[in-house]
């Protein structure tokens, strides 16, 4: 029997979203628990390390969406086509990530002082270094970002640019071709374009 | 032929030793180039993502420490015994590294108000908490992170713990001896030890 799926976030797509979308795109189906934000504070101490999203595969409790989206993408035969094209993908997230703590632990700032003092570095040199070279990565690889090849990377980043975009109202797609053109493919793609429709709509 | 290796960092332990604890546990030759500080501002804009450590793999530039240590760790049967294991491995490895990306960014941070702001919190709730959950895991996994077996996420954590107890002077693993007795066992390996007693004493 295929095992059962039970992925459980906030009612946003966030970091959950390169979950649903690898899960859409391999035609696994799944219970897409969305918790009110109310409901976290009780909820957090029982989670893993107190985070969302976390995932139910047949009961046993996953989580971290880095390694949520690899193990999905190399069940589903997109982490390229060796140990060292898998490597290329952890690599490109890895580095993504680097930027997309960054870009979180400002949207989540609380103190404004800080906050103001974080937003011309991150704004005017951190995201516009990522993005230049996220951009001509994907331009070298032949519009994807390892080898030409469709890989969980291409669905974990272009999830998270777009809450990078949502969170911090900026917009940036057009500057940058080659992510614009990898968003569009990815948001093309049959399973894809059929979940973005009938997904809930939320604010990021 | 076998591959050459060659790690570039900087002359200190931090994102490196775990790459190099592994390539020094596989009995794998490698370069340790270590770049005095006052060389990076003009290198970084030639590394892929601006940071270091980067490894050359036969002259391909690899990157991002978890990327890589993943990839040693796959290379020489540290990642358990199947992909459901390696979803393990990846999961504890990527909740550590939201605990070591706020501890490196609080010994990074310059402005000394936002350090101070971010400092109780930080030590006396994130901290611990992670450390608490980390220790746990240990226990409950036999004395390592993932069932009882020796994985490069023991390699990896055990590093970076070293790394922020040196960088944050906080003493912690007398307070978690599950943490406590992995770092023994894995600094007791004999490849470990031989690598311990040569390699470059430094600051961090």
């Amino acid at each position: 029997m295929a095992p059962t799926y039970k992925l459980t976030y906030f009612d946003v797509r966030a970091l959950a979203e390169p979950i649903r979308y690898l899960l859409a795109y391999g035609g696994i189906e799944f219970e897409d628990h969305r918790v009110a934000f109310e409901q976290w504070p009780a909820m957090k101490n029982t989670t893993p390390y107190g985070k969302l999203p976390i995932m139910e595969v047949d009961g046993e409790v996953i989580h971290q969406s880095p390694a949520m989206a690899r193990y999905l993408g190399r069940m589903l035969n997109l982490a390229g086509d060796d140990e060292w094209e898998s490597l290329l993908c952890d690599m490109v997230v890895d580095a993504f990530t680097d930027l997309r703590m960054l870009t979180s632990g400002f949207f989540r700032e609380k103190d404004q002082s800080i906050k103001e003092k974080k937003r011309e570095p991150l704004f005017n040199e951190t995201i516009p270094f990522y993005l230049d070279r996220l951009d001509k990565q994907v331009e070298e690889n032949s519009g994807h970002f390892v080898r030409g090849k469709l890989t969980w990377a291409d669905f974990y980043i272009v999830c998270c640019l777009e809450t990078i975009g949502t969170t911090l109202k900026i917009c940036f797609l057009d500057k940058y071709p080659n992510l614009k053109a990898l968003t569009e493919k990815i948001n093309n793609l049959p399973q894809i374009k059929e979940w973005i429709e009938k997904r809930p709509k939320t604010i990021f």
